[in-house]
Protein backbone atom coordinates (compact mmCIF):
# COMPACT_ATOMS: atom_id res chain seq x y z
CA UNK A 1 0.00 0.00 0.00
CA UNK A 2 1.99 2.80 1.35
CA UNK A 3 0.26 5.72 -1.03
CA UNK A 4 1.06 8.68 -2.32
CA UNK A 5 -0.60 11.14 -1.17
CA UNK A 6 -1.37 13.01 -3.93
CA UNK A 7 -2.65 9.77 -5.51
CA UNK A 8 -6.66 9.39 -5.46
CA UNK A 9 -8.45 6.54 -3.37
CA UNK A 10 -10.16 3.37 -4.42
CA UNK A 11 -13.79 2.68 -3.07
CA UNK A 12 -14.89 -0.45 -3.64
CA UNK A 13 -18.84 -0.04 -2.98
CA UNK A 14 -21.26 -2.30 -2.32
CA UNK A 15 -24.80 -0.96 -3.43
CA UNK A 16 -26.67 -4.08 -1.87
CA UNK A 17 -29.25 -6.50 -3.80
CA UNK A 18 -31.48 -3.91 -5.76
CA UNK A 19 -33.85 -1.98 -3.55
CA UNK A 20 -32.01 1.27 -3.29
CA UNK A 21 -32.79 1.95 0.34
CA UNK A 22 -30.58 -1.48 1.17
CA UNK A 23 -28.00 1.24 0.19
CA UNK A 24 -25.64 2.04 3.59
CA UNK A 25 -24.87 5.43 4.74
CA UNK A 26 -21.67 4.54 4.03
CA UNK A 27 -21.76 4.27 0.36
CA UNK A 28 -24.42 6.89 0.02
CA UNK A 29 -21.97 9.29 1.11
CA UNK A 30 -18.93 7.35 -0.83
CA UNK A 31 -20.96 7.84 -3.88
CA UNK A 32 -21.99 11.43 -3.11
CA UNK A 33 -18.44 12.34 -2.73
CA UNK A 34 -16.63 10.56 -5.38
CA UNK A 35 -14.53 12.09 -8.47
CA UNK A 36 -15.14 9.43 -10.65
CA UNK A 37 -18.08 6.57 -10.51
CA UNK A 38 -16.76 3.10 -12.09
CA UNK A 39 -19.32 0.44 -13.00
CA UNK A 40 -19.44 -2.76 -14.88
CA UNK A 41 -21.93 -3.24 -17.49
CA UNK A 42 -23.24 -4.50 -20.62
CA UNK A 43 -22.99 -3.02 -24.10
CA UNK A 44 -26.37 -0.58 -24.50
CA UNK A 45 -27.21 -1.06 -20.42
CA UNK A 46 -26.00 1.22 -17.96
CA UNK A 47 -25.84 -1.75 -15.20
CA UNK A 48 -27.78 -2.70 -12.28
CA UNK A 49 -25.71 -0.81 -9.69
CA UNK A 50 -25.65 2.15 -11.66
CA UNK A 51 -29.52 2.12 -11.18
CA UNK A 52 -29.52 1.31 -7.82
CA UNK A 53 -27.48 4.28 -6.94
CA UNK A 54 -28.86 6.69 -9.45
CA UNK A 55 -30.66 9.00 -7.17
CA UNK A 56 -27.02 9.81 -5.51
CA UNK A 57 -24.74 10.92 -7.93
CA UNK A 58 -23.73 14.35 -7.71
CA UNK A 59 -24.08 16.64 -10.56
CA UNK A 60 -21.00 16.49 -12.22
CA UNK A 61 -19.08 13.46 -11.22
CA UNK A 62 -17.47 11.64 -13.98
CA UNK A 63 -18.79 8.15 -14.76
CA UNK A 64 -16.65 5.25 -15.86
CA UNK A 65 -18.58 2.15 -17.68
CA UNK A 66 -16.61 -0.93 -17.81
CA UNK A 67 -18.42 -2.56 -20.61
CA UNK A 68 -17.71 -6.59 -20.46
CA UNK A 69 -16.70 -7.70 -23.95
CA UNK A 70 -18.77 -10.93 -23.83
CA UNK A 71 -21.49 -11.91 -22.40
CA UNK A 72 -22.11 -13.69 -19.29
CA UNK A 73 -23.42 -16.77 -21.27
CA UNK A 74 -20.36 -17.78 -22.62
CA UNK A 75 -18.45 -20.89 -21.16
CA UNK A 76 -16.07 -19.57 -18.57
CA UNK A 77 -13.96 -22.36 -18.45
CA UNK A 78 -13.17 -22.22 -21.92
CA UNK A 79 -9.82 -20.83 -22.50
CA UNK A 80 -11.18 -18.48 -25.72
CA UNK A 81 -13.23 -16.73 -22.70
CA UNK A 82 -10.57 -16.54 -20.00
CA UNK A 83 -8.21 -14.70 -22.01
CA UNK A 84 -10.53 -11.71 -23.46
CA UNK A 85 -11.88 -11.39 -19.97
CA UNK A 86 -8.85 -11.42 -17.69
CA UNK A 87 -7.62 -8.67 -21.05
CA UNK A 88 -10.86 -6.88 -20.00
CA UNK A 89 -10.13 -6.29 -16.25
CA UNK A 90 -6.35 -5.75 -16.85
CA UNK A 91 -7.61 -2.53 -19.15
CA UNK A 92 -10.36 -1.53 -17.01
CA UNK A 93 -7.99 -1.53 -14.01
CA UNK A 94 -5.70 0.80 -16.09
CA UNK A 95 -8.79 2.77 -16.70
CA UNK A 96 -9.70 3.33 -13.01
CA UNK A 97 -5.69 3.68 -12.37
CA UNK A 98 -5.29 6.72 -14.53
CA UNK A 99 -7.94 8.71 -12.78
CA UNK A 100 -6.16 7.55 -9.28
CA UNK A 101 -3.07 8.70 -10.53
CA UNK A 102 -4.53 12.04 -10.98
CA UNK A 103 -5.36 12.35 -7.53
CA UNK A 104 -8.81 11.34 -8.29
CA UNK A 105 -11.64 9.58 -5.72
CA UNK A 106 -12.94 6.58 -7.72
CA UNK A 107 -15.77 4.96 -6.70
CA UNK A 108 -16.26 1.03 -7.95
CA UNK A 109 -19.89 0.27 -7.50
CA UNK A 110 -20.21 -3.46 -7.24
CA UNK A 111 -24.07 -5.01 -6.77
CA UNK A 112 -24.51 -6.50 -2.97
CA UNK A 113 -21.29 -7.11 -1.22
CA UNK A 114 -18.00 -6.21 -3.23
CA UNK A 115 -16.06 -9.13 -1.81
CA UNK A 116 -18.31 -11.92 -2.15
CA UNK A 117 -18.47 -13.12 -5.65
CA UNK A 118 -17.95 -9.52 -6.90
CA UNK A 119 -16.45 -8.35 -10.61
CA UNK A 120 -15.02 -5.28 -8.19
CA UNK A 121 -12.32 -8.05 -6.73
CA UNK A 122 -10.63 -8.15 -10.16
CA UNK A 123 -10.00 -4.42 -9.96
CA UNK A 124 -9.71 -5.00 -6.18
CA UNK A 125 -6.26 -7.64 -6.44
CA UNK A 126 -5.00 -5.56 -9.45
CA UNK A 127 -4.82 -2.45 -7.54
CA UNK A 128 -4.82 -2.86 -3.81
CA UNK A 129 -0.90 -2.95 -3.32
CA UNK A 130 -0.41 0.07 -5.61
CA UNK A 131 -3.02 2.58 -4.21
CA UNK A 132 -5.45 3.37 -1.02
CA UNK A 133 -8.27 1.11 -0.95
CA UNK A 134 -11.37 1.42 0.65
CA UNK A 135 -14.01 -1.47 0.88
CA UNK A 136 -17.68 -0.52 1.77
CA UNK A 137 -19.76 -3.73 2.60
CA UNK A 138 -22.90 -4.20 1.53
CA UNK A 139 -26.47 -6.27 1.74
CA UNK A 140 -25.39 -9.27 -0.25
CA UNK A 141 -28.31 -10.70 -2.32
CA UNK A 142 -28.77 -13.71 -0.60
CA UNK A 143 -29.43 -11.63 2.57
CA UNK A 144 -32.13 -9.08 0.12
CA UNK A 145 -33.61 -12.85 -1.03
CA UNK A 146 -34.37 -14.81 2.52
CA UNK A 147 -35.67 -10.80 3.92
CA UNK A 148 -37.88 -10.34 1.23
CA UNK A 149 -39.55 -13.96 1.64
CA UNK A 150 -39.22 -14.06 5.65
CA UNK A 151 -37.48 -17.24 5.39
CA UNK A 152 -35.24 -17.86 8.45
CA UNK A 153 -31.99 -19.69 6.84
CA UNK A 154 -29.79 -20.54 9.65
CA UNK A 155 -29.21 -20.30 13.30
CA UNK A 156 -27.74 -21.72 16.13
CA UNK A 157 -24.92 -24.11 14.98
CA UNK A 158 -25.96 -24.56 11.78
CA UNK A 159 -23.80 -24.98 8.60
CA UNK A 160 -24.67 -22.88 5.45
CA UNK A 161 -23.23 -23.96 2.46
CA UNK A 162 -23.07 -21.44 -0.60
CA UNK A 163 -22.91 -23.15 -3.83
CA UNK A 164 -22.78 -21.91 -7.18
CA UNK A 165 -25.15 -23.79 -9.70
CA UNK A 166 -22.60 -24.46 -12.09
CA UNK A 167 -21.44 -27.36 -9.96
CA UNK A 168 -22.16 -31.00 -11.35
CA UNK A 169 -25.28 -32.94 -10.28
CA UNK A 170 -22.99 -35.19 -8.26
CA UNK A 171 -21.67 -32.36 -7.02
CA UNK A 172 -24.01 -30.55 -5.91
CA UNK A 173 -26.42 -33.21 -4.51
CA UNK A 174 -23.44 -34.31 -2.10
CA UNK A 175 -23.04 -30.60 -1.15
CA UNK A 176 -27.06 -30.70 -0.73
CA UNK A 177 -27.00 -33.50 1.53
CA UNK A 178 -24.12 -32.59 3.96
CA UNK A 179 -25.55 -29.29 5.37
CA UNK A 180 -28.09 -27.66 6.99
CA UNK A 181 -28.94 -24.83 4.92
CA UNK A 182 -27.60 -23.90 1.50
CA UNK A 183 -27.68 -20.80 -1.03
CA UNK A 184 -26.93 -21.51 -4.77
CA UNK A 185 -26.08 -18.95 -6.82
CA UNK A 186 -26.07 -18.73 -10.40
CA UNK A 187 -29.25 -20.59 -11.39
CA UNK A 188 -29.96 -19.51 -14.82
CA UNK A 189 -30.18 -22.81 -17.34
CA UNK A 190 -28.46 -24.80 -13.79
CA UNK A 191 -32.27 -25.17 -12.91
CA UNK A 192 -33.87 -28.26 -13.44
CA UNK A 193 -30.29 -29.88 -12.05
CA UNK A 194 -30.60 -27.72 -9.32
CA UNK A 195 -34.13 -29.24 -8.73
CA UNK A 196 -33.30 -32.44 -9.83
CA UNK A 197 -30.48 -32.40 -6.98
CA UNK A 198 -32.72 -30.85 -4.25
CA UNK A 199 -34.88 -34.03 -5.32
CA UNK A 200 -32.23 -36.39 -4.57
CA UNK A 201 -31.59 -35.44 -0.57
CA UNK A 202 -35.26 -34.28 -0.04
CA UNK A 203 -34.83 -30.61 0.59
CA UNK A 204 -36.52 -29.81 -2.74
CA UNK A 205 -40.30 -29.09 -0.73
CA UNK A 206 -38.70 -26.19 1.56
CA UNK A 207 -36.99 -24.77 -1.48
CA UNK A 208 -37.55 -20.87 -2.62
CA UNK A 209 -36.53 -19.95 -6.10
CA UNK A 210 -35.93 -16.00 -5.79
CA UNK A 211 -35.77 -13.79 -8.60
CA UNK A 212 -34.86 -10.42 -8.64
CA UNK A 213 -34.90 -9.89 -5.00
CA UNK A 214 -35.55 -6.58 -3.48
CA UNK A 215 -36.23 -4.87 -6.86
CA UNK A 216 -38.98 -3.24 -8.09
CA UNK A 217 -39.93 -6.64 -10.11
CA UNK A 218 -39.16 -8.96 -7.42
CA UNK A 219 -40.68 -12.12 -7.25
CA UNK A 220 -40.37 -15.92 -5.53
CA UNK A 221 -41.90 -19.29 -5.59
CA UNK A 222 -41.58 -22.50 -4.47
CA UNK A 223 -38.43 -24.29 -6.51
CA UNK A 224 -40.96 -27.45 -6.89
CA UNK A 225 -42.99 -25.50 -8.63
CA UNK A 226 -41.10 -22.90 -10.87
CA UNK A 227 -41.97 -24.04 -14.65
CA UNK A 228 -38.72 -25.20 -16.01
CA UNK A 229 -37.58 -22.13 -18.61
CA UNK A 230 -34.20 -20.85 -17.90
CA UNK A 231 -34.10 -18.49 -14.50
CA UNK A 232 -32.55 -14.84 -15.16
CA UNK A 233 -29.41 -13.37 -14.04
CA UNK A 234 -30.35 -11.92 -10.75
CA UNK A 235 -31.87 -15.24 -9.32
CA UNK A 236 -31.00 -17.65 -6.51
CA UNK A 237 -32.08 -20.76 -4.66
CA UNK A 238 -32.48 -20.86 -0.91
CA UNK A 239 -32.96 -24.19 1.45
CA UNK A 240 -33.58 -23.31 4.66
CA UNK A 241 -31.71 -25.06 7.17
CA UNK A 242 -33.39 -24.25 10.68
CA UNK A 243 -36.99 -24.15 10.02
CA UNK A 244 -36.90 -27.63 8.93
CA UNK A 245 -35.81 -28.60 12.41
CA UNK A 246 -38.30 -30.02 14.79
CA UNK A 247 -38.80 -29.16 18.65
CA UNK A 248 -40.55 -26.52 20.60
CA UNK A 249 -38.03 -23.54 19.20
CA UNK A 250 -36.76 -25.40 16.08
CA UNK A 251 -34.22 -27.50 17.69
CA UNK A 252 -30.67 -26.07 19.69
CA UNK A 253 -31.36 -22.54 20.90
CA UNK A 254 -28.92 -19.87 20.39
CA UNK B 1 -50.62 -14.02 8.21
CA UNK B 2 -54.14 -12.03 7.01
CA UNK B 3 -53.43 -9.25 9.56
CA UNK B 4 -56.49 -7.22 11.33
CA UNK B 5 -55.92 -3.51 10.31
CA UNK B 6 -56.07 -2.47 13.99
CA UNK B 7 -52.73 -4.73 14.82
CA UNK B 8 -49.12 -3.35 14.56
CA UNK B 9 -46.57 -4.17 12.03
CA UNK B 10 -43.64 -5.98 13.17
CA UNK B 11 -40.26 -5.27 11.75
CA UNK B 12 -36.91 -7.51 12.31
CA UNK B 13 -33.91 -4.38 11.67
CA UNK B 14 -30.82 -5.81 10.70
CA UNK B 15 -28.04 -2.85 11.78
CA UNK B 16 -25.25 -4.29 10.22
CA UNK B 17 -21.91 -5.56 12.28
CA UNK B 18 -21.43 -2.56 14.32
CA UNK B 19 -20.17 0.76 11.85
CA UNK B 20 -23.35 3.10 12.62
CA UNK B 21 -22.55 4.10 8.43
CA UNK B 22 -23.30 0.64 8.17
CA UNK B 23 -26.97 0.79 8.48
CA UNK B 24 -28.69 0.92 5.62
CA UNK B 25 -31.10 3.66 4.68
CA UNK B 26 -34.03 1.39 5.25
CA UNK B 27 -33.25 0.64 8.50
CA UNK B 28 -32.50 4.38 9.22
CA UNK B 29 -36.24 5.36 8.57
CA UNK B 30 -37.32 1.74 10.00
CA UNK B 31 -36.18 2.85 13.58
CA UNK B 32 -37.38 6.07 13.02
CA UNK B 33 -40.48 5.70 12.20
CA UNK B 34 -41.01 2.85 15.25
CA UNK B 35 -43.70 3.23 17.59
CA UNK B 36 -41.62 0.63 20.16
CA UNK B 37 -37.91 -0.48 19.55
CA UNK B 38 -37.39 -3.81 21.03
CA UNK B 39 -33.20 -5.51 21.32
CA UNK B 40 -31.81 -8.38 22.84
CA UNK B 41 -29.60 -7.30 25.63
CA UNK B 42 -27.59 -8.45 28.41
CA UNK B 43 -28.47 -7.93 32.19
CA UNK B 44 -26.80 -4.31 33.24
CA UNK B 45 -25.65 -3.28 29.19
CA UNK B 46 -28.10 -1.98 26.73
CA UNK B 47 -26.55 -4.67 24.23
CA UNK B 48 -24.85 -3.71 21.02
CA UNK B 49 -27.12 -3.48 18.62
CA UNK B 50 -29.10 -0.49 20.69
CA UNK B 51 -25.66 1.06 20.36
CA UNK B 52 -25.35 0.96 17.05
CA UNK B 53 -28.78 2.85 16.17
CA UNK B 54 -28.42 5.37 18.80
CA UNK B 55 -28.38 8.46 16.81
CA UNK B 56 -31.20 7.62 14.85
CA UNK B 57 -34.14 6.93 17.94
CA UNK B 58 -36.82 9.72 17.86
CA UNK B 59 -37.72 11.53 21.27
CA UNK B 60 -40.71 9.75 22.72
CA UNK B 61 -39.69 6.34 21.50
CA UNK B 62 -40.83 3.23 23.58
CA UNK B 63 -37.55 0.82 24.25
CA UNK B 64 -38.39 -2.80 25.33
CA UNK B 65 -34.99 -4.09 26.25
CA UNK B 66 -35.44 -8.28 26.35
CA UNK B 67 -32.88 -9.38 28.55
CA UNK B 68 -31.04 -12.59 28.15
CA UNK B 69 -31.63 -14.92 31.52
CA UNK B 70 -28.75 -16.75 30.87
CA UNK B 71 -24.69 -15.90 29.64
CA UNK B 72 -23.68 -16.91 26.61
CA UNK B 73 -21.30 -19.06 28.02
CA UNK B 74 -24.02 -21.30 29.00
CA UNK B 75 -23.82 -25.23 27.22
CA UNK B 76 -26.39 -24.99 24.43
CA UNK B 77 -27.19 -28.48 24.36
CA UNK B 78 -27.55 -28.83 27.97
CA UNK B 79 -31.41 -29.77 28.52
CA UNK B 80 -31.08 -26.92 31.23
CA UNK B 81 -30.22 -24.04 29.46
CA UNK B 82 -32.74 -24.64 26.77
CA UNK B 83 -35.57 -24.97 28.60
CA UNK B 84 -35.03 -21.56 30.44
CA UNK B 85 -33.96 -19.85 26.81
CA UNK B 86 -36.93 -21.43 25.29
CA UNK B 87 -39.31 -19.49 27.80
CA UNK B 88 -37.72 -16.58 27.51
CA UNK B 89 -38.28 -16.45 24.05
CA UNK B 90 -42.11 -17.11 24.20
CA UNK B 91 -42.14 -14.28 26.73
CA UNK B 92 -40.41 -11.69 24.21
CA UNK B 93 -42.39 -12.95 21.92
CA UNK B 94 -45.69 -12.00 24.16
CA UNK B 95 -43.80 -8.37 25.09
CA UNK B 96 -43.72 -7.66 22.14
CA UNK B 97 -47.54 -9.13 20.80
CA UNK B 98 -48.92 -7.27 23.38
CA UNK B 99 -47.46 -3.47 21.88
CA UNK B 100 -48.35 -5.56 18.46
CA UNK B 101 -52.16 -5.83 19.68
CA UNK B 102 -52.14 -2.37 20.67
CA UNK B 103 -51.59 -1.56 17.19
CA UNK B 104 -48.21 -0.14 17.69
CA UNK B 105 -45.26 -0.85 15.21
CA UNK B 106 -42.75 -2.98 16.52
CA UNK B 107 -38.73 -2.41 15.32
CA UNK B 108 -37.01 -5.30 16.59
CA UNK B 109 -33.07 -4.77 16.62
CA UNK B 110 -30.86 -7.67 14.61
CA UNK B 111 -27.07 -7.50 14.35
CA UNK B 112 -25.83 -7.79 11.32
CA UNK B 113 -28.51 -9.63 9.11
CA UNK B 114 -31.81 -10.80 11.14
CA UNK B 115 -32.08 -14.24 9.44
CA UNK B 116 -28.68 -14.91 9.68
CA UNK B 117 -28.03 -16.48 12.63
CA UNK B 118 -29.85 -13.95 14.56
CA UNK B 119 -31.62 -13.93 18.06
CA UNK B 120 -34.43 -12.08 15.98
CA UNK B 121 -35.38 -15.44 14.40
CA UNK B 122 -37.15 -16.76 17.98
CA UNK B 123 -39.36 -14.31 17.39
CA UNK B 124 -39.85 -14.10 13.86
CA UNK B 125 -41.05 -17.85 13.96
CA UNK B 126 -43.22 -17.21 16.79
CA UNK B 127 -45.18 -13.91 15.34
CA UNK B 128 -45.10 -14.28 11.84
CA UNK B 129 -48.24 -16.14 11.19
CA UNK B 130 -50.17 -13.97 13.27
CA UNK B 131 -48.78 -10.33 12.43
CA UNK B 132 -47.61 -8.58 9.55
CA UNK B 133 -43.99 -8.98 9.75
CA UNK B 134 -41.32 -7.00 7.43
CA UNK B 135 -37.99 -8.43 7.53
CA UNK B 136 -35.40 -5.68 6.30
CA UNK B 137 -31.87 -6.79 5.54
CA UNK B 138 -28.53 -5.97 7.04
CA UNK B 139 -24.74 -6.20 6.34
CA UNK B 140 -23.52 -9.29 7.88
CA UNK B 141 -20.95 -9.60 10.38
CA UNK B 142 -18.40 -11.53 7.96
CA UNK B 143 -19.03 -9.40 5.01
CA UNK B 144 -17.83 -6.07 7.43
CA UNK B 145 -14.79 -8.15 8.83
CA UNK B 146 -13.70 -9.45 5.14
CA UNK B 147 -14.41 -5.74 3.58
CA UNK B 148 -12.45 -4.15 6.77
CA UNK B 149 -9.56 -6.25 6.43
CA UNK B 150 -9.96 -5.48 2.27
CA UNK B 151 -9.55 -9.88 1.49
CA UNK B 152 -11.40 -11.32 -1.15
CA UNK B 153 -13.17 -14.40 -0.06
CA UNK B 154 -15.22 -15.81 -2.89
CA UNK B 155 -15.61 -15.36 -6.59
CA UNK B 156 -16.23 -17.28 -9.80
CA UNK B 157 -17.14 -20.77 -8.89
CA UNK B 158 -15.75 -21.24 -5.17
CA UNK B 159 -17.87 -23.08 -2.76
CA UNK B 160 -18.18 -20.79 0.59
CA UNK B 161 -18.87 -22.73 4.08
CA UNK B 162 -20.17 -21.08 7.06
CA UNK B 163 -19.54 -22.84 10.07
CA UNK B 164 -19.71 -22.74 13.62
CA UNK B 165 -16.37 -23.13 15.66
CA UNK B 166 -18.57 -25.01 17.61
CA UNK B 167 -18.02 -27.97 15.53
CA UNK B 168 -15.61 -30.80 16.74
CA UNK B 169 -12.21 -30.70 15.75
CA UNK B 170 -12.91 -33.98 13.37
CA UNK B 171 -16.11 -32.52 11.76
CA UNK B 172 -14.03 -28.48 11.08
CA UNK B 173 -10.81 -30.70 9.60
CA UNK B 174 -13.46 -32.74 7.22
CA UNK B 175 -15.65 -29.43 6.27
CA UNK B 176 -12.45 -27.29 5.96
CA UNK B 177 -10.71 -30.03 3.97
CA UNK B 178 -13.90 -29.60 1.04
CA UNK B 179 -14.50 -25.91 0.56
CA UNK B 180 -13.09 -22.96 -1.01
CA UNK B 181 -13.79 -20.12 1.23
CA UNK B 182 -14.95 -20.85 4.96
CA UNK B 183 -16.39 -18.49 7.35
CA UNK B 184 -16.11 -19.43 11.26
CA UNK B 185 -18.29 -18.06 13.55
CA UNK B 186 -18.35 -18.52 17.25
CA UNK B 187 -14.80 -18.53 17.61
CA UNK B 188 -14.61 -17.76 21.84
CA UNK B 189 -13.14 -20.68 23.54
CA UNK B 190 -12.46 -22.60 20.29
CA UNK B 191 -9.98 -20.78 18.80
CA UNK B 192 -7.35 -23.37 19.76
CA UNK B 193 -9.53 -25.93 18.23
CA UNK B 194 -10.25 -24.18 14.75
CA UNK B 195 -6.41 -23.08 15.05
CA UNK B 196 -5.60 -26.90 14.87
CA UNK B 197 -8.38 -27.76 12.12
CA UNK B 198 -6.79 -24.89 9.63
CA UNK B 199 -2.83 -26.19 10.50
CA UNK B 200 -4.18 -30.00 9.82
CA UNK B 201 -5.28 -28.91 6.25
CA UNK B 202 -2.69 -26.52 5.22
CA UNK B 203 -5.10 -23.65 5.54
CA UNK B 204 -3.68 -21.62 9.06
CA UNK B 205 -1.76 -19.09 6.65
CA UNK B 206 -3.93 -17.69 4.91
CA UNK B 207 -6.41 -17.03 7.83
CA UNK B 208 -7.53 -13.90 9.23
CA UNK B 209 -8.67 -13.42 13.03
CA UNK B 210 -10.84 -10.61 13.34
CA UNK B 211 -12.09 -8.80 16.74
CA UNK B 212 -15.35 -6.24 16.79
CA UNK B 213 -15.18 -5.83 13.03
CA UNK B 214 -15.99 -2.34 11.89
CA UNK B 215 -16.46 -1.39 15.38
CA UNK B 216 -14.41 1.47 16.94
CA UNK B 217 -12.15 -1.01 18.44
CA UNK B 218 -11.82 -3.48 15.58
CA UNK B 219 -8.89 -5.36 15.31
CA UNK B 220 -7.35 -8.08 12.57
CA UNK B 221 -4.18 -10.28 13.27
CA UNK B 222 -3.16 -13.47 11.58
CA UNK B 223 -4.97 -16.60 12.74
CA UNK B 224 -1.03 -18.02 12.96
CA UNK B 225 -0.33 -15.40 15.29
CA UNK B 226 -3.02 -14.65 17.55
CA UNK B 227 -2.44 -15.54 21.15
CA UNK B 228 -4.39 -18.40 22.74
CA UNK B 229 -6.60 -16.54 25.05
CA UNK B 230 -10.22 -17.16 24.08
CA UNK B 231 -11.59 -14.58 22.05
CA UNK B 232 -14.08 -12.00 22.13
CA UNK B 233 -17.63 -12.67 21.43
CA UNK B 234 -17.80 -10.07 18.51
CA UNK B 235 -14.72 -12.52 16.62
CA UNK B 236 -14.53 -14.47 14.03
CA UNK B 237 -12.22 -15.98 11.31
CA UNK B 238 -12.15 -15.82 7.72
CA UNK B 239 -10.50 -18.16 4.94
CA UNK B 240 -10.04 -16.83 1.52
CA UNK B 241 -10.95 -19.06 -1.01
CA UNK B 242 -10.26 -17.33 -4.47
CA UNK B 243 -6.84 -15.21 -3.83
CA UNK B 244 -5.32 -18.70 -2.88
CA UNK B 245 -5.90 -20.41 -6.35
CA UNK B 246 -2.84 -19.44 -9.20
CA UNK B 247 -3.31 -18.29 -12.88
CA UNK B 248 -3.08 -14.86 -13.89
CA UNK B 249 -6.40 -13.91 -12.32
CA UNK B 250 -6.68 -16.35 -9.67
CA UNK B 251 -8.35 -18.64 -11.16
CA UNK B 252 -11.47 -18.46 -13.15
CA UNK B 253 -12.79 -15.23 -14.12
CA UNK B 254 -16.54 -14.24 -13.73
C1 LIG C 1 -21.55 -12.29 -9.52
S1 LIG C 1 -22.64 -12.77 -8.22
C2 LIG C 1 -22.69 -11.27 -7.29
C3 LIG C 1 -23.06 -11.47 -5.84
C4 LIG C 1 -23.10 -10.18 -5.06
N1 LIG C 1 -21.78 -9.53 -5.00
C5 LIG C 1 -23.64 -10.38 -3.65
O1 LIG C 1 -23.06 -9.83 -2.70
O2 LIG C 1 -24.64 -11.07 -3.49
C6 LIG C 1 -24.15 -12.79 -9.11
C7 LIG C 1 -25.17 -13.77 -8.56
O3 LIG C 1 -25.81 -13.19 -7.45
C8 LIG C 1 -27.18 -13.56 -7.42
N2 LIG C 1 -27.98 -12.31 -7.36
C9 LIG C 1 -27.50 -11.05 -7.39
N3 LIG C 1 -28.48 -10.16 -7.19
C10 LIG C 1 -29.62 -10.86 -7.01
C11 LIG C 1 -30.98 -10.51 -6.73
N4 LIG C 1 -31.35 -9.23 -6.58
N5 LIG C 1 -31.89 -11.51 -6.60
C12 LIG C 1 -31.51 -12.81 -6.73
N6 LIG C 1 -30.24 -13.19 -6.99
C13 LIG C 1 -29.31 -12.24 -7.11
C14 LIG C 1 -27.46 -14.42 -8.64
O4 LIG C 1 -27.46 -15.78 -8.24
C15 LIG C 1 -26.26 -14.15 -9.54
O5 LIG C 1 -25.91 -15.29 -10.28
C1 LIG D 1 -25.54 -14.84 16.84
S1 LIG D 1 -24.37 -14.59 15.53
C2 LIG D 1 -25.09 -13.17 14.75
C3 LIG D 1 -24.71 -12.99 13.29
C4 LIG D 1 -25.34 -11.77 12.66
N1 LIG D 1 -26.79 -11.85 12.63
C5 LIG D 1 -24.80 -11.53 11.27
O1 LIG D 1 -25.59 -11.24 10.35
O2 LIG D 1 -23.59 -11.61 11.06
C6 LIG D 1 -23.02 -13.96 16.45
C7 LIG D 1 -21.67 -14.27 15.82
O3 LIG D 1 -21.42 -13.33 14.80
C8 LIG D 1 -20.04 -12.97 14.78
N2 LIG D 1 -19.97 -11.49 14.86
C9 LIG D 1 -21.00 -10.64 15.02
N3 LIG D 1 -20.58 -9.36 14.94
C10 LIG D 1 -19.24 -9.40 14.72
C11 LIG D 1 -18.24 -8.39 14.52
N4 LIG D 1 -18.55 -7.09 14.52
N5 LIG D 1 -16.97 -8.81 14.31
C12 LIG D 1 -16.66 -10.12 14.29
N6 LIG D 1 -17.58 -11.10 14.46
C13 LIG D 1 -18.84 -10.75 14.67
C14 LIG D 1 -19.35 -13.71 15.91
O4 LIG D 1 -18.71 -14.84 15.34
C15 LIG D 1 -20.50 -14.14 16.79
O5 LIG D 1 -20.24 -15.39 17.39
Amino acid sequence: MNPESTKGKLIGVGTGPGDPELMTLKAVRAINEADVLAFFCKKGSSGNGRTIVDAHIRPGTIELPLVYPVTVETHKDEADYKTPINDFFDRSAEEVAAYLNAGKTVAVLSEGDPLFYGSYMHLHVRLKDRYEVDVIAGVTAMSGCWSMTGLPLVQGDDILSVLPGTLSEEKLIERLADTDGAVIMKVGRNLPKIRRALAAVGKLSGALYVERGTMANGASERLETRDESPAPYFSLVLVPGWTNRPGPDHGAAE
